[in-house]
């Protein structure tokens, strides 16, 4: 497994991925996944961009990680997610057999890696796999609730502009 | 919702999808999603053709009635697929809005659409599907043991033509 520093180092790349959603006012999520110390797939949340309702960034990074090894099995990888992975995305995780997941802030409404549910241990499924939490988890969450807030703010002024129109 | 035999002619269209998959030696699940009764979306399990672990007959079907409609919302649509679907694809269904399910066959071992789990029932996400199985049961079921039969003999002669070497 990789050290403290080598985790923080592969999450500020997975909040680089989110801050790309960011840019085109997509909720921000951003995902690496590593193989031996090397980022074999990148990703963030595209679902408004490309219209595509699965477009989360762990299935993005998994389809480029499926491409840049010519494999659907990606054995031996960490996947690094800045929020907790959803219901979609951890069965995703599971059937593209990837080794680990680090994510840095739980998501207490959607989240399927501990939260909702715990599909990654499931002893009932034929792959399990580990789970970390917590790195660089602050902010993982705060650019979250920047954009919430903001989105929030904008609701209000357009409403405001619609009532006095 | 659809007539009995509107849903029979729906899922006979996605076992069409199914024997695309057998063609490839695909595990044979197929999907098609309907709107207003016209089909805007169909999919096959295309795992190892394409390398991408997420590539389900679902998760195709979905992308494609995405791409149709230029829209992420599959709203009032049906999705109709062979077999009971396993949990990456019951997240992708409730995260793309599907309104309603039919499934041909249950799927002891993976299914989250009743059997391991029941995550388009799940009050606490923010939208419900509804559920409805057994149509085409019978065909649906027959499709995937004839497959799992033949691997297996298969898996016996390669074994023996191994050992004989």
């Amino acid at each position: 497994m990789y050290s403290q520093a080598e985790k923080e180092y592969f999450m500020s790349e997975a909040l680089k991925e989110a801050h790309r959603s960011l840019e085109k006012d997509e909720i921000p999520i951003g995902c690496v996944i590593v193989k031996e110390g090397q980022i074999i797939g990148r990703g963030h949340n595209a679902r408004e961009e490309l219209n595509q309702a699965i477009m989360h960034a762990e299935i993005m990074a998994i389809n480029e990680a499926n491409q840049s090894e010519g494999d659907w099995r990606l054995l031996d990888t960490t996947l690094f997610v800045t929020i907790e992975p959803c219901v979609m995305c951890s069965g995703a995780i599971g059937l593209a057999r990837i080794t680990a997941v680090v994510y840095g802030a739980k998501n207490s409404k959607f989240g399927a890696a501990g939260s909702l549910y715990d599909i990654l241990s499931d002893q009932r499924l034929n792959h399990r796999v580990a789970v970390e939490t917590g790195v660089l988890e602050a902010e993982c969450a705060q650019i979250m609730q920047d954009f919430f807030r903001k989105r929030r703010e904008k609701n209000v002024t357009l409403k405001n502009e619609t009532t006095e129109d």
